[in-house]
């Protein structure tokens, strides 16, 4: 039997809103997301968990409190569980994300970017 | 203040040695790791975790005791715990790991191949 492989480029091409991750692969109890982000996200932090940042296609600024991480192809990033950042992408940027299941994107924050956190694709 | 990100291809270029993967960042209590691959790995599976295997460059072929998935760059695939798998990688590859911190890549199965499960670069 020949299993299917899970494709980034093709998944990507899939869907084009902004800021609303869609789950590719489960992991245990942990998923791996794609999102398209442009623009400025709301400031918010994961309490419960930590989450990586990985950029597919682009570049993608994250902003903390106190500094911030600029994220090229290929490289990435943990923001640990707590801490508050806001991703900024002054063009579109295609990321990876990686934390459990049922993590929201916007966090503890309340937001108009809150978006559904079960979408498969 | 700037923080640092990781770059999937700097880290590669830090070692070299095939079958030994490397891990590059930690998220809760999972890691994700780097590996050079070449040849045939062992007959093994993992009783208490699912892995993901994600192709940073080459190709990769992960055989099933009931088929296979071939891999190329920028695909992936998570083997399900307690399935058996062999990868196989006629050219060198490289890909990405991401599993429970702890996990050894071969599993269950002895093997000279068995590499030390907590090497950081």
């Amino acid at each position: 039997m020949q299993y299917n492989s899970i494709n980034l480029q093709q998944k990507l091409n899939l869907f084009s809103e902004h800021w609303s991750p869609k789950i590719i692969a489960q992991l245990n109890d942990y998923q791996l997301k794609l999102a398209k982000v442009q623009g400025e996200f709301v400031w918010h932090d994961h309490p419960e968990t930590d989450e990586v940042f990985l950029v597919v296609k682009g570049q993608l600024t994250i902003l903390f409190r106190d500094g911030e991480v600029k994220l090229n192809e290929g490289e990435m990033f943990v923001v640990p569980k707590g801490v508050e950042h806001k991703p900024v992408a002054e063009n579109e940027c295609h990321i990876m994300l990686i934390e459990p299941a049922g993590t929201v994107n916007t966090g503890d924050a309340e937001s108009n970017l809150t978006a559904p956190n079960d979408v498969w694709i």
